[in-house]
């Protein structure tokens, strides 16, 4: 019976529904609306200086417009000034480096192919009114399937994508205008010379104006990363071995920290590439080794692989019993807590640019407690255990001096860095149980950073 | 005595090493040349794609910069046309989804920013002459500056990126022309209209000319995956257990492929991002489930994680002695060999999109040995040996099984992705020992795959 319902209330549903929705309309436009504005407060938080960028942008643009309107630009280039405008808008980036290296590479791309399109015109007139749109179109094709080749280059692809694209746009512009417009040279000139202002201007604000150095992110961002892997093993000894039943938020937030580690390459890949556009500034002299950082950031990537594995065992469905861990709980959370200790420590005079010998002294404490373990597991001290159980407990025992390894390495890499790029050494007797009072009394051995403004 | 040189000997020192670069120079750029060509034919090699796609390119533009050259585009546009060849530089990407994605942004972005632009130039002529520029200003820096925010959007810059800049491009472009020029109302539909025309010329090229799909890259990419870790599994079991002293050539680059695995994430988001843009195409149909490849593609990489540790115990410094290894060599193998299958068998069949159960088989047989394995080891059938030596054995076979886990996630997840994207489904008596034989004598569910041209 219910499954009868009158034509009327057939037809009315649609309308019913269609009521409602309209009904909803405005509650879900509000929903939307407050997410939109959660969402850009929160990305305006994590990082004030996006809020910056946009208005630097804003200024950047407003002011090369203003100039097209006021004389002297409009005098000298005619329409052509609007690429002026339009420069400053494709080049302007987040970071110095990246707004450097598109505006390099637009400027040179320009140049050449500027100059290449005027020959190319040229040649083109020199075979008559028939022969010039053979010879022109011929050229524009040869050009045009080379540098698109060549853009499959990794090494170019990296660095010099952007400066293909323009290349093969200017060449076009340049030699196609010829069809139709006699002066290309004057085109190929004032294209080259309004591209420049744009890029000048851009750079100019985004040099001046509260600079985002994207190397110093680079920086920031390894040192953080080895930092992460040091909370992950600082917390990992206590949740593993479980001081208290329920574990604290703040240990939860440390154990999963790393895992953004994992996925970190592409990134530092393309930091690096923009960082090597950019001049010396701050602590970061001309030639700063930016390539050494992708070595360094290799090998925290390597210890997070380890960390991984260490994790899967917090979470296993086989555990080892309290009490078997127990017997090996001294020795593990030594080695954890001083990989922690040494990681922290890294991580900070990295930061600071400062080269210190505590980071080794807490790798081999750590290599003390890890040969503790080593004996203490040939005591046969679970003797009565079954082996299925002690597995994890055992495997723990001895990813942990692996990962002692991993540290070593990274520990390696970053005083090949610190070489490299002139780290200051601190002096002093250090003392490997208060790390944070060597940060501080450290007395540099002063180098002297000379800072490069172009 | 030595030390000490006449000026002669000084002053001729940096000629003579002046000539030797000189007399060195022909061979450097013979080397640099032949390296060149090297890698040229490498990645034409490679990837034959490559070079179709820059004839490709040359062949768009060239095609369109003829138009200009004769009638018909210049006629109607004038000098505007050249915006049309400039389109297509820009939108010419190598894969469809790319040169869609982009070419897509560029129209949406110009017309909505062109409407908006002679809006703003409109209501800026209304506050008369010395109001314009003020007005005008302040609508450049405000939609510049709101615009270069919203590309901070994790969502607008993985999808909408270069929308967001052509947009704050044309408007700027159409606003602040009318300083000078009056006729903005043309300029803006004149330039919409050459883009439109410079996009759809150069999707007709990348569409027609053998296409490249990204979405087809991303399925044999997440497919290649499990792949290697199949190979890699494969060779594990032979390896660790060394049958030869000598381990072959093929098992060391078995052994390594899965590296690639660990950084494939931002490559497939990137292929993901691309690939929904792509119309419906062969076996993929309209609104594909790409956002769930990702998920695969994650799983596939947790599994790599554990591989990797794995991996670590092949190279690792204390080693279980061969006899005591020798002891769980049977189940170990077994399971490796079985998890090998799994993938492989999985591979395959999502490479050809059909659904099978024989994966699940495996899987199911690989648990059987894990059993073994787990009772082989509660035997405590290495009663004598040393703890230590007897650890890494120990934590190769408690790795095992965890992979057993990921795999079972994985195959979820692809049978999933399976029901989404409608794979079709094998019938008929599935034999797990010839997962060869299952694909081929597959009768398929036919499930009607439409193919959308656009």
């Amino acid at each position: 019976m219910e499954a009868m319902t009158s034509p009327q209330q057939v037809s009315s549903g649609p309308i019913i529904r269609g009521c409602q929705w309209l009904k909803s309309l405005p509650n879900k436009f509000c929903d939307k609306t407050m997410e939109i504005a959660r969402k850009t407060k929160k990305l305006g938080q994590d990082d004030p200086r996006r809020i910056v960028h946009a208005l630097k942008v804003g200024l950047a643009i407003t002011l090369v417009s203003l100039f097209y309107y006021f004389e002297p630009l409009y005098d000298s280039f005619g329409d052509s000034a609007m690429w002026a405008v339009l420069t400053v808008v494709l080049v302007s980036e987040f970071s110095v480096g990246a707004t450097l290296g598109k505006g390099l590479n637009r400027v040179l791309a320009t140049l050449v192919a500027a100059a290449l399109g005027t020959g190319a015109h040229h040649l083109a007139t020199l075979s008559g009114r028939k022969g010039e749109p053979i010879l022109v179109a011929t050229f524009v094709f040869i050009i045009a399937a080379i540098t698109t080749f060549m853009r499959f280059f990794p090494k170019v692809k990296a660095r010099y994508d952007y400066g293909m694209m323009i290349f093969i746009l200017t060449f076009c512009l340049v030699s196609v205008s010829g069809y139709r417009d006699d002066q290309v040279l004057k085109m190929a000139r004032e294209r080259f010379s309004t591209i420049l202002i744009g890029c000048c201007a851009s750079l100019i604000v985004c040099i001046c104006i509260f600079p985002v150095w994207v190397g110093e992110d680079l920086h920031k961002s390894v040192a953080a990363n080895m930092g992460k892997l040091a909370n992950f093993l600082e917390a990992f000894g206590d949740e593993y071995f479980k001081v208290s039943e329920e574990s604290n938020e703040n240990n939860k937030s440390y154990l999963q920290g790393y895992r953004s580690v994992l996925t970190s390459k592409s990134s530092e890949e393309t930091m690096a590439n923009f960082a090597r556009w950019e001049p010396g500034h701050g602590p970061f002299g001309y030639r700063h080794p930016w390539k050494m950082y992708l070595k360094v950031g290799n090998l925290t990537r390597d210890c997070a692989y380890k960390v991984e594995a260490l994790n899967s065992y917090l979470n296993s469905k086989i555990q080892t019993p309290a009490e078997i861990r127990g017997k090996i709980q001294v020795p593990c959370k030594s080695v954890s807590l001083e990989c922690s200790r040494a990681l922290k420590e890294m991580a900070s005079t990295f930061r600071n640019m400062i080269l210190t010998t505590s980071a080794v002294m807490h790798i081999e404490s750590s290599k003390i407690a890890a040969e503790e373990l080593k004996s203490l597991l040939k005591t046969n001290l679970w003797e009565e255990a079954d082996l299925v159980e002690m597995i994890p407990a055992a495997s723990v025992a001895s990813l942990l001096p692996e990962i002692i390894g991993c540290i070593e390495k990274i520990s390696e890499a970053v005083n090949e860095l610190g070489e490299a790029a002139s780290f200051r050494k601190s002096i002093g007797t250090v003392l490997p149980e208060q790390p944070d009072s060597i940060q501080h009394t450290a007395i540099s051995v002063s180098h002297c950073v000379v800072i490069v403004a172009e």
